[in-house]
């Protein structure tokens, strides 16, 4: 028992010792985290020549940022989260934009969210930069999500320039606590324009999600002086185990403009790869739209490391509206095509 | 005895694999911190609309870093400090100015701190981009400090324009060691332009800090090729207990420019809640002035988060200059008013 | 027996929360690491004023960044590196360069690397933004390395302007494993302009790394409309213990402009002091070249913290081409001369 009580102090001390250099070595209260995603890719489109690429984001989008939660006490938590882009092909800084209007493009270096939080059994409130609720049905209930070739931009995204189709500035969000699956999500956020309404994003979305159902809502309305706009976008996912399906819709009018497209798609996982396939039908009210396919293969080489291959084609059915794959070249014949092909690693720290 | 021996090889082990977790984990030599600082307010003046706002930095400014101290023996130590800003808002870098001239504002990935020191017995050598000496005064001695609606910028700050009142680039420091309370801190900055004296600054200030009592006066001089200006600053507090007590006064002059203020603050604690009051007068000579009652409450939910309510109004007192509360918008009519309200949540980690 | 078991669970639990701090505390995955180097100058040159400067990178380079490396199984490794510059004096963000061509300059908050690599037997393959492989022979073989008034750049770097000669972004590169001392480096990078080959890279080097001696050559092809150019450098290095020495030898060339420099250096090691000199004498084909001489003492206060000062001279031997010390002023005057002294600190973390 000596024995054993001097192995105590020495490994309390060891143990003390241990806890001393954590302490000293790191901040408690921050997580330092991030994503590189690098691949190489080959665009073509009926009319042209196709192109070469390094590029990045083919599978998440590349990031950094530095995120933490403290527990107040009574079921009170305050949490931050700042994250910016990065491209992983050239080691640029990302942007933001400070009025939620095209003029307002900056610098971000927290430019994909910058936010700080009180949550507690009433739900969440959150203020700053941040996703928007109509946006996440996007990424929720694409099969590609929104990276790569295959991407949900490249039809679902408008006709018209908009900057909060993603994400909003100047925002306050509240997000209700978990009430039996179904959820809520509200963003109120200004413009902060010389008019005082311009660039006021109003939006919110409702959702339900318990075991292999998710479904959600969501609908915005963005004013602007140069003419407001509307988001309207539903989703639903299954996961049937041997494969996830997932439907997606989603529509944005502005003045004469009106502009809808379809997504259905499927993910199959056999051990630690995933095939995916999606297929997007776009329309253009009055005129013409497209259709688009995307098929594309994860393999997790780790929890944090993957390779990818991804592949997508836009069919545009008429001469008015040239799409392409998203981050291709446009087709510059009339009822052309556009294709893509990217391979690519993502790294997760 | 056996057994103990096995235990201690055992938990040796761990405590070791524990150390190389650590040691894998992070980097001992370097504390990652920040704060992120977001509010609501409402910002009006007389003869304008009044402005709401999700704004950034109302009672500490947004900000992310990197710092760390090296012992090196003998009492003397190396340190580093990188900090830059933020909006809380937007997640927009903040700027930092590379030639102490209103033409060198650049993108500043630390453009609040960005300096490597060596200390000792003898005091510290500080080398970089740094807070000016007289700018410390302005914030140790102002119970708004230099954030929100009642902060020291409104009426402190000279009507003209000036990129070295904060900061400066491109300086060389020093500050003695603890002298019984006493202390002072020099400042010797460079410009860099084509006229070699241009953006020159050479600024310190003396203090003393013991026990309840601090107080510290300072003075600058910047050479510009535009006409030189001087700064001067002198402030005290005194701890009560019950409540901090301060006074503030500043005097900026160029060419025929010649402005001063005086503030008056006082920080009452109630438990986790501050209440925070100051007045402030300006005035410029041979001309008008203006006057500024502020009001705040500070609670601290923890250590790291607080929440926050200040309300401050400006009392032009001529037709000459409209100042306005920090943040906000200007009056246009003579004599006019302009007042501000922010409510937000200040996250430290 | 008893009292060890419970020892053994005390302690047990006293390292596992012990780990769970440290889990808490930092994210396992990425290591935070920078430098930051900063001087004060004085550079001056025949015909001119001098002028003083506090400046950044005298020794290194002033960078921080993030790194990590994940063991993936059967000798596979996944890695990433994320870089960027900072000036020290200044705290302003570096850039980097999107398209390998004198328009992309961006913004980079990882301008100095942004790679993910997997690597295993077969050796690295990398992709992203990084040093090319012609440049790192400079780095290695030239005694004051890419910094300071003595650095490789005043008189290797040609006289035309190119984006490529220290790094490529949108590239992809594969190093060979350990080859008993031998290694090859090849980088393929993209221009990803709007003529295709623009801006496209294609280079490598091949060298011998064992015990006192390093060799390396390297040669690469860069395509530009405005002209193709091509990078050629050699060097080796021997360290003799109580010295080392070490010769660089380098050649640009773009249409009619054919550049060239020979540099021979040494380092001598006085405990914890390093000595260094070196020479180097640059030609232009069909015109007028240069001879710089550079002398500098390193002192380590510790493996973390350096103070060091540096003198160089150049003199320009005709009236063609006024090089100057590579941070400096340039002389007025037909063979005249540039000297630059600085002295500093560098900081590791």
């Amino acid at each position: 028992m000596t024995h054993s009580l001097r192995f105590t102090a020495k490994l309390t001390a060891l143990a003390a010792a241990t806890l001393a250099t954590c302490a000293f070595a790191q901040n408690a209260n921050v997580t330092l985290f991030g994503v590189v995603d690098t691949n190489v890719a080959n665009y073509s489109a009926s009319g042209t020549s196709s192109v070469n690429r390094v590029g990045t984001d083919g599978l998440t989008s590349s990031r950094w940022g530095m995120r933490g939660t403290e527990e107040l006490g009574s079921g009170m938590r305050a949490s931050f989260w700042l994250e910016g882009a990065f491209s992983g092909d050239t080691g640029s800084i990302g942007s933001t934009n400070t009025n939620n209007q095209s003029t307002g493009s900056a610098s971000g270096i927290f430019g994909r969210r910058s936010t700080v939080s009180l949550a507690g059994n009433f739900g969440e409130v959150r203020v700053g930069r941040d996703l928007t609720p109509v946006f996440l049905n996007l990424s929720d209930f694409n099969v590609f999500g929104s990276n790569g070739t295959g991407n949900v931009g490249g039809l679902f995204y408008p006709l018209f320039s908009s900057q909060t189709h993603v994400r909003t500035s100047n925002g306050v969000s509240y997000l209700t606590p978990a009430m039996g699956g179904a959820y809520a999500h509200l963003t109120y956020a200004l413009g902060e324009n010389s008019n005082n309404s311009d660039g006021r994003y109003v939006g919110g979305r409702v959702g339900y999600r318990a075991g292999p159902l998710a479904a959600a809502i969501g609908t915005a309305t963005i004013k602007y002086v140069a003419g407001d706009q509307t988001q309207t976008t539903a989703g639903a996912s299954y996961d049937l185990g041997m494969a996830k399906v997932m439907a997606l819709y989603g529509r944005n009018k502005k003045a004469t403009v009106d502009h809808s497209a379809l997504h259905v798609g499927v993910s199959v996982p056999f051990g630690s790869t995933d095939l995916r396939l999606g297929y997007t039908d776009a329309r253009v009210k009055g005129g013409d739209g497209a259709a688009q396919i995307m098929v594309g293969v994860i393999h997790n080489m780790s929890k944090r490391t993957a390779l990818y291959i991804d592949a997508s084609q836009v069919d545009n059915k008429g001469a008015g509206k040239n799409f392409s794959v998203s981050d291709g070249i446009k087709p510059v014949t009339a009822g052309g095509k556009s294709t893509g092909i990217e391979a690519g690693i993502r790294h997760t720290f």
